[in-house]
């Protein structure tokens, strides 16, 4: 690519994500906090200069973008963002440890949910809220963003989406590129102000509403207490969140077949139906088992189905230790840290609709044995799906876990007991947030050294773009090009 | 298949493994056992006398198998002659729990190498012999042998063989399926054979080394010491155990190569190649972790190896506690836990090849992203692979993965920690032996409930059969045929 024409998307995209730390600022401005005024005030003022200044040089739409520049545009944007969003954790001195800093900001943009504070309510709102921002942007797409506010990308811009957007399959919502990314956007904005009020119902003040709401719909998982969701104490807020972390775990394309009427199209969804089966099913089981520490079934329901559906849609929220949980508990969770959300939702890990393909092929492996002439395929939402499917999938699968071995060993050569090292490898690629051991809900990522926190950043980054994206980057092939 | 046919094979198959049982007979009625004695006598007697019969009432070749017929009859006899294998610990009174010998039974058989005895030393000899000879008929595969001594298969016995051999592709080293067997055997008998001398030259007595070698050979890991090879406390012992553990890992198919001249076949080997460069890195990684402990290079890279050949063929043997080495030694053996030997070794596991097959499946997913037109392949052994093999490796890694979490969750049902139940089912399905945590080289399987041990029992007889096998008895498919 042009390199001048990625400079200028890239300008374009950092001004568009500093403007979003404007609400912050406008906080440290009520707050009259100095430091977080400066911390926000700077990186929008150098970032919102580039950009208009990036568009003051010429408009040139419809850029061709060929394949493997938009993994380029894409993975660049990413580290960009993040090392932008890690600046005001810098100027406010929130952090000494810049890499701290790149971390929570990369744990925040990927919706991972992972942080490095020990202590949250000391921190000032400016920065919760900037947490919480990082999230809700990185939710829905950096990069969908930027095509649904600028129309400049043109024809390549379905390539950039592609790169952002999860799920082996991508569904055009419409033929326009833009049109999709500003459907997308209306509905995760409608959905995140009904959480905002059902959360204020429950007796959350406006700010505390507004960030987790954020957390929830981006399936992030940053909270302004220490306790996480448990600071609420209150079974109203409890099932808001579990509800909308379900509902932010699903495919966003299907709340617009919702809003033309096409509700058959629910029904018919593989997917759809399995991620809900296996929601309901392991909150019953875990119920169950928990069930002697609540008392009440009702009770042991609400922090089962919380913790599942916090853990499936890699959201990471907690309202109970599950560290703490019987060993079969944790076990349920440790398995639905290998599933993950819906595809074209803002859940992360492996997703619900490889998991089925697998199955499938599983299914046909043995029909073909028993049948070795036949011809088998692969049926998805009531149609017949591409064989090339499998290949992607299958590959996908393969570089997931072998990234996650690969993890494990680094976090592990810094003295971390297997099943700490295993587990922040699967939460970090899965962008889930708390896993079990040092890392649990409980604790923090804050005791590591730095060579392993860039490698966890690394991993969530890679993971929030689905591998390709990232790796794609580092093989001969693409810089043969 | 016609239920009288079945019943007369299974007959002849469990026939021929009770004449397995003549040397412990011979070495009980040596020691004077009349438990053991009896043992080993009564089954013999019972089985070889039903082969007879079976023998006698006519012969029948040509038996057309299909494929159906042959899981079902390899299942049934892995199962039968796992319970056959149980009888002689029971009658001894070495343990009062059935389950307990089944489960010793079906962990040599399967050459896992998981115990329930917590004091070997404890055992009589014709006990030790059979434990390992259990291992030295299951390694080279039950039915393999029936077919190379028993001509009576005829037509069927490929597909037989296909169901036990291990590997997503079988080679058929001669088109006579008696011939293959019988080669592969000649082979199996003399590295066996070789491996006793060496042994003995290191200064076991001859019953050590003959249970030992059996137990290298089939890649299982029962020894006949409470701490396993470490008690020898010899180099020249351990490196011999090493590089036979190495060479049973390693596809059978290629000594046949050697013996026939054909050199530049092992050189044109990918799997070979990716095994070999997996055990020396690997050896010397996990040898610089543990250099403190071990004072020389040469000490360090002596436990380093063999722990890591005992893992990756899946054997099972310690020369040393691995469970109190550091986190990133330990993370390197449980990275080896998900590998396995080769395809047509008796090692188990997933195999090199299929993590090269998907290996190389997401390499041309990345050529396919960059180059969205382009068609591309998979080259194994310098020839261009099936397409079809990647369906086939993919539904078996899901399943095998699939199959590892939930043993995972049964196993945590009962308290297990998530790391001893997570390696628990690591090492049972892949037949390794020793996990981490409760199940660990100084620990033993007996503290488990007995569901525990049925569910693990099934693991094994699953991941010795590379799962379809067994998988497929499951499916409504196959009943409706």
């Amino acid at each position: 690519m042009r390199r001048r024409i990625l400079i200028r998307v890239l300008a374009l995209l950092l001004g568009i994500i500093a403007l979003s730390m404007i609400p912050s600022l406008l906080i440290a401005l009520v707050d009259r906090e100095t430091q977080s005024i400066r911390a926000f005030l700077y990186p929008l003022v150098v970032c919102t200069s580039g950009a208009l200044l990036a568009l003051g040089l010429g408009k040139s739409s419809n850029i061709a973008f060929n394949a493997g520049d938009g993994f380029l545009l894409v993975s660049l944007a990413w580290f960009l963002t993040s090392i932008l969003g890690s600046i005001p954790f810098v100027i406010t001195g929130v952090t000494s440890n810049p890499v701290d800093a790149l971390f929570e900001s990369v744990s925040g943009f990927t919706t991972t949910g992972a942080t490095i504070f020990k202590d949250l309510e000391k921190l000032p709102r400016s920065i919760l809220l900037w947490r919480a921002m990082t999230h809700w942007l990185g939710g829905m797409g950096i990069v969908v963003l930027t095509v649904a506010l600028v129309p400049l990308l043109g024809v390549g811009g379905f390539q950039l989406l592609k790169a952002e957007t999860p799920g082996p399959e991508k569904d055009k919502i419409t033929p326009k590129i833009t049109a999709t990314a500003k459907i997308l956007w209306f509905i995760y904005i409608g959905l995140t102000a009904l959480e905002v009020l059902l959360l204020m119902m429950g007796g959350m003040n406006w700010f505390d509403a507004v960030t987790h709401a954020f957390a929830t719909m981006a399936t992030g998982g940053f909270g302004t207490k220490n306790i996480s969701i448990a600071y609420y104490n209150s079974a109203w807020i409890d099932w808001v969140c579990t509800i909308f972390m379900i509902l932010a775990g699903m495919n966003f394309s299907l709340y617009y077949r919702i809003l033309q009427g096409k509700f058959q199209d629910l029904l018919k969804n593989t997917e759809l139906k399995v991620y809900l089966s296996i929601v309901i099913i392991t909150s019953v089981l875990v119920a169950l088992v928990v069930l002697p520490q609540y008392g009440t079934l009702a009770g042991a329901l609400r922090f089962s189905s919380f913790q599942v559906a916090s853990i499936i849609t890699t959201t990471g929220f907690a309202t109970a230790d599950f560290d703490l949980w019987p060993s079969f508990a944790k076990a349920v969770l440790f398995l639905l840290m290998f599933i993950g959300g819906c595809s074209g939702s803002t859940g992360g890990g492996i997703k619900v609709v490889r998991h089925v393909v697998l199955f499938k092929q599983a299914g046909n492996e043995i029909r073909r044995l028993l049948h070795p002439r036949g011809v088998f395929s692969i049926q998805l939402n009531g149609r017949v799906g591409r064989k090339d499917v499998v290949y992607g999938v299958a590959g996908f699968v393969f570089l997931y876990l072998t990234l996650v071995l690969l993890v494990t060993l680094v976090v592990s050569s810094a003295g971390a007991d297997l099943i700490s090292a295993f587990s922040s490898a699967l939460v970090t690629i899965g962008n889930i947030g708390p896993g079990f051991g040092l890392i649990g809900p409980s604790q923090n990522y804050s005791n590591f050294p730095n060579y392993v926190k860039l490698v966890w950043s690394f991993a969530m980054i890679a993971g929030r773009l689905e591998l390709w994206t990232v790796i794609i980057l580092f093989t001969p092939e693409f810089w043969r090009r």
